[in-house]
């Protein structure tokens, strides 16, 4: 039997129209910044690219600036402005910031001074969305971006990061979003590419990706794929919940991204719950994936008051366009029948 | 008739083995930090496309640290370290240093204290191989990775930075290689990847890339490809040379990257060259494509004593393996047809 992928928050596989995308950018042979005719052609894909990627996010496309990944963008963001934030945020984002916004149970964050403040969109472990406040200094869109309805230029951001590889497009690619007039001091400088921000060789390829997933991205959401994984999530939690009463489903009853559940059964420690499901065939995740190998307790989940003990007991299924009904009922099932078995050895 | 593409030395083209392999990274699945399946597999295709990237430089895989290309490579490496340099280094190298090391007529630059300075393998325009001294702080091999016998271990370098796309790779990926326990500041801080010294999810596609390109290009390198091409460099310095008198081979007689032509010829700019024979059919270069649009006269020839106006009047041609002896032989006859229409003009 085929493996099932419900890990889409750690990485979504590449989309049929990035990945066609990409194969062609290859054809070209030009360095966006040559001023000859195959330059040229490199160029005038990078800034289609970069149009629907902006298209895609609501923004206005002189307002992106093409990095290599969320990460970067988180950086290039955040250095040097002594920003506050929650311990929810992304380690990407908690490497510039004084984690010390307030938490509460629920997930949400109480912003107190917004033009100094960063809020994620969305959380990749729990899915918990936040409201924005208008003129917060930046948010981390990364996992809202293509799963939310969403317009930057309406949200009341001054900057925003996002990526390409949780909406299906390449890994290493993503950007960071300013409001026009929003000065950014350029962290990795050399021959002056997007506009003196960011220097570097455009990784042609991979932004050719991105503007292709984001777009296809945008069509879904519009579609309202997202529904119909909204629903396949309901039926997970009802299939679950009817055997292993003592499973929390963290975030539920808020909003939360439609495809993310995050659930906590105490006394089974997710890292063992993904060898085991990995073992049945089936990719899921404890806490987030951000670094070879770590296995360490969620800093979200703390944050939301939740016992150490039993946040590392937390186990993250998340969904994509692809998934079927019969992949989330085959993994229920599987993941009862490891349940049992769990609960055969602590007896 | 179809274009030539002689500008290899900004970019080169994908190799067919880059391309064969990103393609077949498009099918993984995982993120590398991932613990199940899927992850373990796109982990792997890294640790793989490290070893060949190790292999080809003569470095070990544990030292080579993917970035997002030379650009980043170069602020990782020196941000912090006061290091000297010269003019003649890019940008991206010059953005850290200060460049204070005299450089003499034939390019070549006097380094006094190897611990604290930077000197590049071989200049991206006009080609010179620079004779790098034991202790030197850290190289910039971009040009010369691919195209010189090298090997890192032996060079006595603390560190080098490389890139992918000037030896057949993906544009947007490259490495900062560093000597067994030197210790590097992380730039790019999050989620502790590349053992915590360069954070973000890895470019999965671009690293399969710039290991197959690496592999490909040492083979080529082993084959003697750059001296094929070295000869028909030959050949096109005696077929201007034996009409355009007053052009001046830049860095000619001392140690030249193989592929490298830097061609000034008084009184008629590099800019106007590169548009009349991108017209013909031609890509070609003036001073180095680092940034968009950007027209300037070159910092590597004034730092050699050239005037700057006869500086303004330098084109590079830089040729690569897929280079053929017609290639060379039409642009040098296109070329000429230019240059009597230049002399007629100002006539």
């Amino acid at each position: 039997m085929s493996r099932v992928y419900l890990d889409y928050n750690a990485t979504a596989p590449l989309r049929a129209e990035a990945r066609a995308a990409m194969i062609r950018a290859m054809d070209l042979v030009g360095n966006p910044s040559s001023v000859h005719a195959e330059g040229r052609a490199a160029k005038g894909l990078i800034e289609r690219a970069r149009g629907q990627v902006a298209h895609a996010l609501g923004a206005d496309g002189a307002d992106v600036i093409f990095t290599s990944g969320a990460t970067e963008a988180a950086g290039l963001a955040c250095a040097g402005r002594d920003l506050h934030g929650a311990a929810v945020e992304h380690d990407a984002v908690r490497a510039w910031i004084t984690p010390d916004l307030p938490v509460d149970p629920a997930g949400h964050v109480a912003v107190s001074d917004p033009a100094q403040s960063v809020l994620q969109l969305a959380n990749s472990e729990t899915g918990v969305v936040q409201d924005l406040p208008q003129g917060l200094a930046m948010s981390d869109m990364t996992q809202g971006f293509g799963k939310l309805p969403l317009a930057f230029n309406w949200s009341g951001c001054e900057m925003a990061v996002i990526s390409a590889h949780k909406l299906g497009g390449p890994k290493g690619v993503g950007a960071l979003v300013v409001r026009r007039g929003t000065e950014v001091a350029a962290q990795i400088r050399g021959g002056g590419q997007e506009m003196g921000r960011r220097s570097g060789t455009e990784n042609l390829i991979g932004i050719a990706g991105f503007g292709a997933a984001a777009e296809a991205a945008a069509r879904d959401l519009a579609e309202g794929v997202w529904d119909r994984v909204a629903e396949f999530r309901k039926i997970l939690e009802k299939v679950i919940a009817a055997e292993a009463k003592e499973t929390i489903f963290v975030g539920k009853g808020g909003a939360r991204l439609p495809n993310t559940l995050c659930m906590l059964t105490p006394g089974w420690k997710g890292e063992t719950q993904v060898m085991a499901m990995d073992l049945a065939g089936f990719a899921v995740s404890s806490g987030s994936a951000c670094s070879s190998g770590k296995v360490r307790a969620s800093g979200t989940l703390e944050a939301m008051g939740i016992d150490p003990e039993d946040a590392a007991c937390a186990l993250r299924v998340s969904m994509g366009p692809e998934t079927t009904e019969e992949d989330v009922m085959r993994f229920g099932e599987a993941w009862l029948k490891q349940w049992k078995k769990h609960r055969a050895r602590a007896a």
